[in-house]
């Protein structure tokens, strides 16, 4: 009987609810880092605003690094934290946002934006009209679609991030 | 002049954002499975909704797992799936939202909202006025405050998440 339950179950759940049974295109926004593009991964379930250290090279912000603050990150693994950058400016659009973050030594991701910034700025992550919206301005910045993921996201296939 | 250039960042990092070095509440909301009260954790950057072994031993799913989706998750560190409901209902206020989920063998949180479930209901994660708004009903549920936070979020200071 079990077995004829979790079967039935699964040709309701494949009928009403196909998509679970794909793949889901992770929120990534366009950003800029003193001038230079950035693709950022939108993650409310990270509590820090963190950049690779490749990225924040290709961004010309090393300089700004305090490696007083370095440490060592846990959440996917263990990435060591090679300091902090206290204040910058992301540019969404034509705003100027500023906040904190930590660089990442060997991180596949260029820049994610955590809760930290997010609550900052007052953000929606607006899942209906497939945007991000800057509480603190109006702002709107679309999520990226498929093709325009950047090559970490579309390697990926983490069951949680 | 580096040093000095970091020391003055700090300074205005500390005058203008300091926050950013608090601790930042993490997004958690109150919902229902099988009639018995979750916390549940609201995960942007997570592909797929989650459920622990215990939390689904107490709502009394267990009979719904289909063990043939057995596997490996990856993330933090790796954790043994022990298999996947493939159609249940959460209740959040009034309304009932299907969604299917994996039971994770060791997970301290109870439950995780992943993208997958957030898309498929236009979920809006509204930072501006601390809520999660259901795209599809418009019904609209708090955030949790610090002193209603389960305790496994309360001893987690991870970086990322």
């Amino acid at each position: 009987i079990e077995n004829k339950n979790i079967e039935q179950n699964m040709e309701l759940a494949m009928e009403h609810n196909p998509e679970a049974f794909g793949t889901v295109i992770m929120l990534y926004i366009n950003c800029r880092v003193n001038g230079h593009a950035i693709k950022a991964f939108v993650d409310s379930g990270a509590q820090a605003t963190i950049m690779s250290q490749s990225a924040a090279e290709r961004c010309g912000i090393m300089r700004l690094v305090d490696k007083r603050w370095a440490g060592v990150a846990k959440g996917v693994g263990t990435q060591k934290i090679i300091g902090r950058v206290h204040l910058a400016q992301i540019q969404i659009e034509k705003d100027y946002l500023s906040t904190s973050f930590s660089i990442l030594e060997e991180q596949p991701m260029d820049m994610l934006l955590g809760l930290d910034m997010l609550k900052r700025h007052q953000c929606c992550i607006d899942l209906n009209r497939n945007l991000l919206v800057i509480g603190s301005s109006g702002t709107e910045t679309p999520f990226l679609s498929e093709s325009e993921l950047p090559e970490c996201a579309k390697l990926s296939s983490k069951l949680i991030d």
